[in-house]
């Protein structure tokens, strides 16, 4: 097996349904992993899936019967059927000082996996005195090399770029405070190593009166094309009865990716069905990983239903990056 | 086409199910609308439903795929079968003055449609610096003529009454705050314009302990009964996972309307089938328009069903008003 | 017929499905009391049932169409099939001092049932100025004779053990606040006589990142077994869109049962199906009565679904103990 | 006497403190009033004053030592000491309907007074349901005849302008919440008789990032300028710590009141001295009336200390107004 | 000496200043216990003084400059000087039992002292798990006896009555939170042997629109006389810069005390000078106990002055019955 | 004048009174700058004060009266009568890329300044789409060169260390949100250029039932010492009337600074005297700068009044290393 971050297999797909004019349209079989695939999962959700050799691999978030959150491996071979490590990731120490944060290990959420160069990185929710982004790197989705986090506290949803612009790593993120977070915008920082992070740019805040009112924050990680690089993000509104978690899309400078290019005024998908509507936490569509197929002009997207199950999505790329344009 | 306000169709009905007692009975073919019915709409729902030539025609909110929340006309032979505009109404000013506030158009939602004299008059929560009461007249439901706000923010819910009351036109509202106001009392206010209104009467409050303990806001057009004026109105109850709306009844004198002659203490439909209890906003039953045939001692009520579908509800006048009285 | 607390009817019971591992299991009759089934119920949950001469007896919470919350009596045969009274309970006054507090009768709701010695105690939140512990004792369940409060407010979750421990009655509560409390502990107080009380000490507190992280609250009446006291208890998890309550079990100390010896980590039951998702409170399991068949092993436990619907679930007495052990 | 409105004695003037360069200085006699001037009074501040003869008159608001907020009348020769009537005011309904709001009275307070055409208006936050704006009109500020309630709730600072513009009375108002309100803009309405009010324009909003972040609301009676009415307000900023009530200006246009065509961006004045500072709600300057000397250049503002005293500060006219263009 | 609760020495005293007509007057020598009389004390306040001998002595409020909040017992010749022990009181276990819930002390303040047949008993706010009241006993205010926690958490103001009403211990105390307690009325609790407590009764609510409209809560040991027991208390209203208190009076019925047959409508004292106003909690007037000499018709009242010092008001005992019975 | 970060002039300085044994006492000179030292200033608190040739400088927190925060050089001979300049300091970009968040200039506040090596660093809040930490080096105090933030928003009191420590620069900070932050923990970070930042670290968190319960920030550059560093920081306690800022201090391991090594339980200085009391903020000390003359034995502190005035207070450096060693 060649480590390149491609993989041969061919991505999971449905043809958009008949009579639909959707830009992105729901998997029949959805949810694809449901909450209780492991003896003591409570939920499996919010996860990571990249290819691999000649099937896929994933990071998934698995909350157990006690509501821990932990991050776990996972392997299938067509995308859809899923074998889950039934134990949670064990994170090595990439460097001696690392290990000093690891010793008040409280939990770990919401991962996403990148390719950069010649490995997997993992990037997460990392609880650390509040909830921080924690980076992990590995090639053979066993051993994991846990760097140093990324930021102070408060921060959610760190996703990294698939490679260096401008000689640099980058990073999206969304600063938090310690609860359910009602602000959020998301930012850029850069890293000449993935352990120091500066120039923190604003790349987008919330639209008013729209679907993404309250917060959002960066789903998969962004997709280089010739327009700009594509970003999926999740969008907050808040009705009187909580939050309501929608997915969207934006376009950002190849260049100076804290410039925003494109963003499509309308959510992609929103909780419509019943496994996005009811669960532990209602109301929730929160895309995290997207495989792509460019040649055939396919993306298909994984995202959390309801905080409960994980769920599948497809799209034709270049109908994204239209809809992502805006207007 | 005469102009009248009472239209030459039947208006939908279906008996009471057999083996029910009660008062208010749900459509079988709930949700009459469902929320995807236009291509963009995210949701259609607290629609105003009238009488109109040998059919019926509408005032619809339509949320649609951004959550921008706008009005749109539309029509059905039947009342159950719309056909909706897709583009939203374009309020004309009925007069210049009337240009200035639509400099700011923010969002319009939650229409009531009355009929007075010779025209149709539309209400709805406009947002002008905060959500308060717009006014509009048609006579043709193609073109609609605003007039000035009636109110400052922050208001929500006005309703009109049906003939003027004393030479005056006669409004409910429900005075709010910014935000999912969480409280709220029914007001009665005069004009003798539809511009300026004065003469603000307090008319009912929340009942802690029941069903209506958070705030009550009215419904459909007040209903002129021989005992008085029937309002059928919206109570909510706050539990600890948000708001639970519900629709009640009471009777208002019919000279001195602010004057509640009768109120009945149960509440008439609660969210308890899945389209009132699963949506956008869990629990929600919201009523904005009636159907009467008082010959045939029938109402049909419109109503939003989990701010996401719109559906429809029988009860026999007679037994409302029943109701209404309480004990 | 023998007043003796232990009943003569087999306990309901369906054995563990096939295929499944977990310590709990639903009944497949659940709900097994619809929230209609009285004319005028909204719904009826968190309810105490207990054997009773040939069949079994009962104590329900029945909101009505108001939503005023009240406590009915009921029997059944089989535990499943129920008849439950139209009427509330009157409660008569034991003593005549009592009568001073049910003069301002506000509420009573989530009750339990507990024989000691001779007769039967009904133990449930009492509104007098606030939440608090109302006490009745019966020995048919028709006349029941109330107490005074146990309790200053501002309590709830009141739960008496079924013997006196050091000559002393036992009771677990949790005191709380005026509204939809966002914390809670569990404590234990004594009483010579079930009027005057003492001698609080602390239980249990919420565990920080689990399913029981907001606040903990006695369920059934605690059973007595070799290993200790088998207490069942709900804990509440707050997402961003409100609560969640599940079920778990502790093993307090026989003699000095305010010191916890055991303590099961995961929850044994928490809302992942329909009935327990959806209602007027959606994602609530609230467990308030436990049928024990110690000869066979077996335990049925009586719970409310989404503060809506009475179900049931049943789990080896055994292996509740061996979870309760925790470890 | 002749009623004008304009009155015959010199307005309470001292010169600008030698050193100073402040548009507005206070008064050495501050506190004007003290807070127990009445035997039963708490405090007496927030209040108005006008000439009236050959010397000055006012309505106060007046806590007793029950703290209920109530307005009494006040005369003085020099406009700095005063007598005030122990008894609140008592109004008279104007017309029959008024009556109808007076039963249900609860408190009145923030009184401003304004002469139009031949009689003074008294407005003031009257009680009803919540805060609203009451209107009332004297001659001899012995018998006050009051008018309907200009707006429903939640309404505070409902000031009327000294003449009809355009033929209409014009009022300025902050909408409001029922309670301590953390937001609040100024708003202008239209009325053809002081009963009816209608034409809402939005006037000015607060101003992030400055002592008037929090919201804003009308002072005195607007002042009529060559330039522009001439609006002294209140600006609110919030701490960490609570509320800070600063004085500044705006001019609006002649014609168009609700345009604001000038607005200084410093306050005028802000609690820095002990009996703004400290009191029952420290940290509070907010003026009610201003008395103007056009001839002499003299502008004479009363304001209310730390919601405790009533107090005075001195400007030059044409340096208000030259302030209040901003720049 | 012999023990009798009564003492020898004169009441500190001062006649009401010439010109007042207050029917509470401060003492020209407040405050008479300055915050920093002991080396590391940060603030004494919210104290209680007896006779004792031919003296005073007290248990004192101290909080230290580490912010500990503990009692410390003092002693005085003459009410106005005080000699503070430096160390905190060491409470003993009047029972084994009690040891246990000294286990886990956290802070004890604002204590009260009552004579109760043969002995002194102090009861103050006690942490465990929360707030709480504690009770100790003392015959020469060197070696204090704990006994049980009276009620469960969350409670404060724990005042216990001077002599057995019906056989009955009484106290009266205000059900709390966990934090600043937005809320908050007087109950009456019974106990026949000063550790179970029952037989709870509401007492007295806050009054909306006054100085006691957000809680009240009990000060010094009600005062028998013949016409009720005289109890002042403290009351809080809640400014938009926080909360005010204030002290007034009630009447409560000599044999059952529950029952309030007079309560003064305004306030006897309100924040009013420097050293109530500014502190380090600005705005608080808190008084915890009175010396009586019903022979002078004098009461001298201690209170706590901005939560940082010792102050102290006289008054008639005579007309402050007289206030009690309210009109 | 050679550059050297250490100054020619005295320290400021006051013995300790007679009498007192506190390990800090305040300057009698106090506040040593009033708010109104600038024409338009509101406020000058908060502010940093080193020793520059032979005198000092300092950079000064100045609220103007549109209450817009902004930074100002000034200069002293003694370091107690200041010469401000009347216009804030004007940033330059230390590289192209800084330029880029200058552009949306919000506000910069509470400055601190340290000697590192060769060159003087501010550091301060900086506004960028929320508060972070903001950079500038100078040597002359009159060309400021702004680097990029350090960290993402929400972050304050962000605090270098005065020496490279295992070859990085060190910054201590508080995370924070977007408001009055009701929360916060000290932590450090690493820079090996002063742009790029990692190696997060948590180093203290508040204490609850202490002065320092709710949060706590770094306040003067650490001073280095044989013991370790000294931190000097400021802690708040929240009553029931707001936020309560004190002074405290601790020791930090000289080569791992995250490691506390002694924490002086006691504040060293709160807020009782009125300059500290009464201001725009009431109850807030808040120190930002130490000069230290270790051969003397002495260190004074800047420190902020209500964040209004700027003060200084003094002790002996052995006694605050005692104090900060804790036991």
């Amino acid at each position: 097996m060649t480590l390149d971050g491609v993989g041969g297999a061919p991505i999971p797909w449905e043809d958009r349904p008949v009579g639909s004019s959707s830009v992105v349209w729901r998997s029949s079989r959805n949810p694809v992993i449901p909450r209780d695939l492991l003896p003591r999962s409570n939920s499996i959700f919010n996860s990571a899936v990249v290819p691999f050799g000649d099937g896929f691999t994933g990071v998934f978030r698995v909350d157990d019967t006690v509501r821990t959150m932990d991050l776990h491996a996972g392997r299938s071979r067509d995308g859809i059927a899923w074998e889950i490590d039934p134990k949670p990731i064990a994170f090595l120490p990439a460097d001696p000082r690392v290990a000093e944060i690891q010793e008040t290990f409280v939990h770990a959420y919401d991962p996403r996996v990148t390719w950069i160069e010649d490995r997997w990185y993992v990037t997460w929710c990392n609880g650390y005195h509040g909830p921080t982004i924690g980076i992990a790197w590995t090639q053979d989705f066993e051993a994991f090399h846990q760097l140093d986090n990324a930021f102070l506290p408060y921060n959610r949803n760190g996703v990294l770029f698939p490679r260096r612009v401008g000689g640099r790593y980058l990073m999206l993120s969304r600063p938090s405070d310690s609860g359910h977070t009602p602000f959020g915008d998301i930012y850029l920082s850069e890293s000449p190593d993935l352990v120091h992070w500066g120039r923190h740019r604003h790349v987008m805040a919330p639209i008013p009166w729209t679907w993404q009112s309250t917060k959002v924050g960066a789903g998969p990680t962004p997709i280089e094309t010739a327009e700009g690089w594509l970003l999926l993000y999740h969008g907050v509104l808040t009705s009187c009865n909580g939050f309501v978690y929608s997915m969207g899309a934006a376009l950002l400078d190849i260049d100076e990716p804290w410039k925003v290019i494109g963003r499509g005024r309308d959510y992609l998908l929103s909780p419509q069905v019943s496994y996005e509507q009811v669960g532990d936490v209602p109301n929730v569509v929160f895309p995290c990983a997207a495989l792509v197929d460019a040649g055939a002009d396919r993306v298909s997207v994984y995202y959390g239903g309801a905080d409960t199950v994980t769920c599948l999505a497809h799209a034709h790329l270049s109908e994204l990056v239209a809809f992502a344009r805006g207007g």
